[in-house]
């Protein structure tokens, strides 16, 4: 017997529909600690991380560790039909191999989706040393990578003793988003030292575009080292990160 | 001289809307009891049955029987710039042979549609023995029907003792609704026999998209009989009833 | 250096999103008193006045004359990434030849907008004889034109002393907008003799699309003239206003 329930869907909701516009398969850990997903997407720039200990769910039964292959596509379609603030039970169907995902508002809605067998290659643990780091209002980053999203391809972070820095140039024009030190929408700021590097645009938009405009998302980064995002998914210690290769500037 | 005038735009333009989805023309029938119609769609497989009486309309102008034959989803795209609180008019115009639709808010705004040749072949008048019946939210049917076509094209539904199920498998997973006795969502049940069938999902999400989602349908249904759906659409008594033929279920 | 700093987005975001629709490139002059931009659409049917006066803004530093050109759909991309409350800047970068558009809300952000070379041939200066005119609530307008657009590709506008009207007829249909004297939505009416004229909907369509339901716009009207529509953009004196040449009709 395999359950899972959290009071709401929200979580899962969200961060499933970051991570699966960005990886198409991925292995669930369910172990009596809680459940854990690592993931790179096909291309190997991105990996996420994704984590709820035990003590986040309102039930928790996972006697022994088991993993579930998922087709993200099809498990975001059906979180899709949840609502946010539905009851949000996984159940794990042995002799099916299905996992259920129960919604539980009005009615109780059940739906079943077909495990999949998932490649378990080890996955990279990048050690990066970060040089500066920021709290951010993630309206504010969104608001940063649609603006640079009209103007090019990628698009240039920047954390300074003088606060937060987004820019992007190309042959059509010219965006910039500055957020200064002491500006409600920086939260915090330590800056080691000074750290820039470029990112695709498209891939940041995917990991931050389930996050809602009034949540926090830090930033860690160091010169043309990955940008390490982090979401607060959980009061209880959930975890949902994402790491993005750089793009090296020509010069 | 043949004017209908009702004290809004809400039950035609719901109305229509629903059944524009599923017939393309209708004849409608003015008495001194009012407006009646009734059609089948093209593959035969669903009825519709609208009626609003006399006494529903705020004035009421029909001396003498007439047959409207209507192009509906015409008529759909002039309802579709009706607001729901406008004061609504329906006019005959027997020298033009068009009808006029009339609706009067912060403006009078007037839509001629022109009259068409329907054929008023006689329609089957099913005598039906259902064995269960229900009042279900309308919300509730439409999320149910929403999740059954993330998986299939067909849908169970099913009436018991216990409450209202819907069912949906196929090679991509499986999803069901179970509202229970007592449910706030289920406000009534008659069983006197657990009665199931199987219907097409699309003409169900057609027939169902008008409602709000706070508005209540009235289930009738029988084992592997045609579904009869009611629409409380006038307090005065006026009439939106959808029957469906079920598909058979491969054992 | 030149700097124009408007208290919000609003009125050039609105603006310039009418004015877009209908034309592609324009050339801004920029003098000690203000901003004013002219331009015909490619097909010479409809001409836009634009004026801002320096008194409109906040802070607005513009020694000596000088003429932007600038790609509209490019310019109505960039306003489109603002919110109508973020304060506005205006800042010319002559060394890159560039324009900025600033937008300072949570954050600050700025935009480059590349200077292009802009045709600048004489325009008309119609001398029209209008002999009707009337102030109307932008939504009944917007809502007549959606209703004429259901029915055919021209509306004949006209004014009375019985009120404004708005009339579109063809093989499938007609559609027909009456306002009165006395009725809310119209404000003013003046009528030295009754005028009416044909015009094309698309661009009326285009032309209205920005001002917000609630708005006011000024109509000039004469028979088989042009039309001429007035939006109050600014309190402090600025003007948008649309010439839009007749359609004769065939008789």
């Amino acid at each position: 017997m395999v359950t899972a329930k959290l009071p709401d869907c929200k979580i899962w909701k969200t961060s499933i529909s970051a991570i699966a516009s960005l990886i198409e398969e991925a292995a669930f850990k369910l172990t009596p600690e809680g459940i854990k997903m690592k993931a790179m997407d096909p291309s190997h720039v991105a990996l996420v991380d994704f984590e709820i200990p035990a003590s986040a769910f309102k039930e928790y039964d996972v006697k022994r560790s088991t993993t579930l292959g998922v087709d993200l596509a099809e498990m975001n379609k059906i979180m899709g039909r949840a609502r946010a603030e539905d009851e949000f039970t996984l159940e794990l169907d042995e002799e099916k191999n299905r996992l259920s995902l129960i919604f539980k508002g009005a009615s109780t809605r059940k739906f079943s989706l077909p495990l999949i067998e998932v490649d378990e290659s080890e996955l990279p643990e990048p050690k990066l040393q970060f040089t500066a780091n920021a709290d951010v209002v993630a309206g504010v980053i969104q608001d940063g990578l649609k603006d640079a999203e009209l103007v090019g391809d990628n698009v240039k972070f920047e954390l300074t003793e003088e606060g937060f820095f987004m820019h992007t140039e190309s042959d059509t024009g010219a965006a910039e988003l500055r957020l200064q030190r002491g500006d409600p929408g920086l939260l915090t700021l330590n800056v080691q030292r000074p750290a820039r590097a470029m990112f695709n645009i498209k891939y940041l938009i995917d990991m931050t575009k389930a996050a809602s405009s009034t949540d926090v998302i830090s930033i860690q980064l160091g010169t043309d080292l990955p940008i390490q995002l982090d979401f607060k998914i959980a009061e209880a210690g959930g975890k949902l990160r994402f790491l993005l290769a750089p793009r090296i500037e020509a010069e």
